[in-house]
């Protein structure tokens, strides 16, 4: 089990977005440099956040990226949804209902299957984790990331 | 993110091999029957349970597979991760290091990452849940299954 690349992307892009936000939109080309990212891909990807309603884009000279709400108001498991989408990790084929041992079953498959149960509830339980904690968490537990965000970013269009 | 299909199967052809423990082992083509799976291919995914000294088989026509050890000593954690692999699902390449973003990090690089700290709590949260419920527990949470696939298996081997 594993999660695209782009989760990291899109979690540092939201943060620094977040430190940069008096600073107007960012260009994708800024933003793929920031990171040493495929800039073509990378805007692909960030795509996925502004239909979620993370980011917003905006065209033309001036343009660029940036939050579409404040950073207290999205939490990280909104970025991941929004990048890895909304179903669950374990898919349940209710395989329990087939074959041999589906015969008879009766009352019982009427119930849910305890495997699924438990697997739900572990999902929930990161899902929990990742809904409590918000881009602004993120900003303000790294102060010396946004004085060297800041900086750097001066540096690079100043 | 999803895992793979087999995590289903491995769990409840853990169930299954439970509640038949007292029935000597049970082979691959009945074991493929019960769920209607791919013989081929079940047996493949379930060798990752004996390399993981989950499961045991054995050759020959009263040969098959059984629980390697006690239902009580096999928690969900254990299944999982023999099938998915340990690695965590997210990955932090450190992206924060590379580009315009990683110059003049010094002493604020040598401390953990607040995103990766993060997505790695999330995935304890989930692995602790896991980690907490065993082969047994799924087997006493449901005494109609283990019923059913006592009186099914008796139909099936009479």
């Amino acid at each position: 089990m594993r999660m695209g690349e782009s989760v990291e992307w899109g979690l540092h892009c939201c943060v620094t977005l977040g430190w940069l936000r008096d600073q107007g939109p960012v260009s994708i080309r800024r933003l793929a440099a920031w990171f040493d990212l495929p800039q073509e891909y990378l805007k692909k990807r960030l795509q996925a956040l502004v239909r979620a309603g993370i980011l917003t884009s905006s065209p033309g000279v001036r343009g660029g990226w940036s939050l579409a709400r404040p950073p207290e108001q999205i939490t990280v498991m909104d970025v991941v949804t929004a990048l890895e989408g909304a179903e669950e990790a374990f898919r349940c084929a209710e395989i329990r209902l087939r074959g041999e041992s589906g015969r008879g079953g009766g009352a019982e498959f009427a119930r849910p299957c305890g495997i699924a149960g438990l697997m739900r509830r572990a999902e929930l339980a990161w899902r929990r984790e990742l809904a409590a904690h918000t881009i602004a968490d993120l900003m303000e537990g790294s102060p010396a990331g946004a004085e060297r965000t800041r900086r750097n970013y001066q540096d690079m269009t100043g």
